[in-house]
Formats: structure tokens, sequence, C-alpha cells
């Protein structure tokens, strides 16, 4: 049996202000920090422990991912950072309130990129200094690779790309793999473990800083998955993050 | 002209308590944490920007690096962490205070360990719990490599490997190189850039948390050196250090 565990990276200063996010790379806030070290704490009670860890090349990810290791003492452990794992890309949404964009584009519109999996938000014009071709991170990406907005379904593939070629042979060799990453890119993750449909996957809201633990079989599919913590918690915090109307992406 | 900027990690708990600490892993104090952050700032300041950085294994190095990261915006350049930056292992003197030592094997001694470069520490015992074969993170070494006490030759030695096969191919493809080491590891790279003799290895004292910047010319050998910060407060600190008396190793 494989195991491997997702973290959706807790509170940043856009999620609190309900921005639009995707590329852009706000910090942590208090609360997020504060989500990260308890996820970690999680994980420890539970006796968990990795062999290495995934987070995007954004710094709520990548922060999380070090106070979760720091309160596991595996501050050690090699970690990859990759952009395949970055929020999906919002391209002109983002750095926007969800009431801006909706005075601008209307309620309907705003719907539309929220909720369909095949519709791209505006994008970003090739000028725009929020266009990451300009980011030094980016420069070894090929520059047709570095998008100017996503629809949820080009996330969705330019992470499966990578779940096929850099997660899933280290989860075959037992490599006991940790994910830090951000709502979108989670989805899709679990989309290629779970072959879920697209109404399932729109539907996924995954909890911010509650470890979810997947294990699976000999053809990398769950023969079952968790949250981590009470259930209770893990409830609430789902039903905050699906009913909250806030942006958080 | 190629560059690479080096770092001490800044204060441990074990330094504030003045005990032999090597492959021992103390938290850094909060004293540690701003010494770090005020390395990232001058280096922000001074417009500084790094490809790639290096850690040892031991979390008041990588504590030290993720923090400097942090102030420069640079948490998502790639890391890499190996026990060949360790701090020289101090074997059995490990978790010792320096009036511990002194009292269990005589004043004379413990100055011949400190100040010596061939003479090793009492060696940890196989079956003793601070030996690291037991440790996970050294799981990967061959036992043979694992010390159980370093003279600060052997120090040198295992840090040349690293630095010839690891540090120089990087510089020499202009990567912009930051390590983040400890007082006997970071002496061994200057021995290798430098080809200073014993005697100046010996008195070589490098204050903690003030980026010790290199250029270094074709062969890989300085052209200049130097500290970032004001000078008064680089030499107050350097004096601090030579002079405490504590052990800080």
């Amino acid at each position: 049996m494989y195991e491997i565990v997702l973290i959706r990276h807790g509170e940043s200063e856009y999620n609190r202000q309900n921005l639009f996010t995707g590329w852009s790379d706000p910090d942590l806030t208090e609360k997020g920090i504060h989500e990260a070290r308890e996820a970690g704490k999680m994980l420890k009670e539970a006796g968990y422990t990795f062999d290495l860890a995934f987070a995007s090349v954004l710094k709520r990810s990548i922060k999380t991912l070090h106070l979760v290791l720091e309160e596991l003492d595996l501050l050690w452990i090699p970690v990859q950072k990759s952009w395949k794992l970055n929020e999906r890309h919002y391209g002109a949404l983002q750095g926007l309130s969800k009431s801006e964009t909706a005075l601008k584009y209307g309620d309907e519109q705003l719907q539309i990129w929220r909720r369909s999996l095949s519709v791209r938000p505006p994008m970003l014009e090739p000028d725009d200094p929020r266009y990451a071709r300009n980011d030094r991170r980016y420069q070894e990406v090929r520059p047709g690779d570095i998008p100017r907005g996503e629809s949820l379904e080009d996330t969705v593939h330019r992470v499966g790309d990578f779940w096929g070629n850099r997660i899933v042979p280290l989860v075959r060799k037992k490599e006991r793999v940790l994910i830090s990453a951000h709502g979108n890119t989670l989805r899709a993750l679990i989309k290629y473990m779970e072959d879920i449909d697209e109404t399932a996957l729109l539907h996924l809201n995954i909890p911010t800083g509650i470890p979810l633990v997947y294990e699976l079989d000999d053809d990398v599919k769950p023969i079952r998955r968790f949250y981590l913590g009470e259930p209770e918690k893990v409830e609430a915090k789902a039903r905050e993050v699906a009913n909250q109307g806030k942006v958080s992406e």
C-alpha cells in the first residue's frame, strides 16, 4: 500500500480581503500561520512521517509546508517546488475583489467563471505587470507555457503532467509524499487519483489546513481517504469553505 | 566573475546555554531568528539575489536559510540540504557545557580539542543514542561515513568533497549561490577558496548572521571578499565571537 498526504494552505492576505488570488503571491495571515502549525501538530500526533515534500512556487504554499515540516521535525527532508502546483491562474481577475468583479462583469458572468470547468477568465494582456513572463521564477518555463488565465480544465491538465511524471514514480518507490498546494490544484490531484466526474470535481470543497490522507493500492488508486482531526471540526471547516461565498481561489 | 555568499546561522538554544553542539539539533533562539532576518534584510538592501541555496540537515541552518530567503522574497528558489555541510561532529562532548567538559577532562585538554586541527574529541560509543546511525536523516549515508566524532581536519575533508563536486560546478555555471552553514563548515569552505594555512584557519572567526560575500575569478579563487553591513558592527560581532569564550560549535 502507498500513502500520500495533501494539505491546502491556510488563510492568505488575499483570502482575508476576499480577492481573486491565482498566481498572485500574498503572504499567509497570522490565522494562516496558525492553521499550518495545527496541521503539522495533527500529523505528528497521528504518527505520520515523510520522505519528501512538494509545494508550488507561491509563498503561501511554501510557508505552509515549512511550518508543517517544522512541527514534524522534518525540515531536513528534500522539498521540490514547482509552478505546476500553482493555483489556477485567474487572469485579469487577479487582485480584484468579488464585488468589484461582479460590478464590472455582472454577477452571472462571475458565477460562470467560478463554477465552470472550461470557461477561462479574461486573459491578462501581454504587457500586464501581472503576466508572469516577467517573473524570474518562471524563467525556465517555455514562454508559451506560461498562462495568462486558465479554466479549471487547464489547471487540471497541467497538474496531470506533474502528477504522472513527477509524483507517481516516487509514490511507486514507496516514498512517503506530502503535498502542500492550493484549492484547485488539490482538486486536480484528487481527480487523477479518484477518476471523479466534472460535477463532483466542481463540488469538491477541500478545507484549509486539514491533512487529507490517501491510502493507495498498487495502481495508485485510493483504498480509502480521510481527513485527520475530529470529524465535527473537519465538517465545520468544509462547510465554512463551501458556504462563505469567499473567493479563496 | 562568479559570486557566492556565506551565512553563519544565528544563536541556537545550545549556543545560549554554552553547550557543545556539533550534530545535535537545537532550534534557533529568538535572537537567532532576529539575526537571520537581519541578514536577509541586509542582502535585500544591497540588491543581492540568488538562483539556489544550500543548507546542512540541521534545523538551525535550515531555518536561518528560510528566514533569509523569506526576507529576499526568494522562498521559491531550489534549496539543497546536505549532511556534508553539518557542523563539526563533537563526539561525546555534544550536549556538554564547557565547564562540565573542563571539570571532566581538564582545561588543557579542552583547549586542545577546540584549538587543534587534527585531534579528535572523545568518540561516541556505537550504542550512544547521540550516534547518528539511528537518525533517519542519515540513512542514505554509508554507515562507515557517519562520524562518531571529528577533528577540524576531518570536517574540512568532508566539506571539500561537497565543495568540489556539488558547489563549484554550479558556481561555474554562473548560478548565484547562497550557503547557510556552521562555524567550522564555513571555515572549511573558506579554506578551499583561499588556500589559507592551518594557523589562519584556526584563527578565522566568522560572525553569526552577517552575510560574507566572495567575488571569485575564473578559477573560483577570490578577487575580493567582504562582509555586508557597517564595518564597526561587523568588527564588534567578530570580536564578540572571538572573545566570548563560548563554545558556539
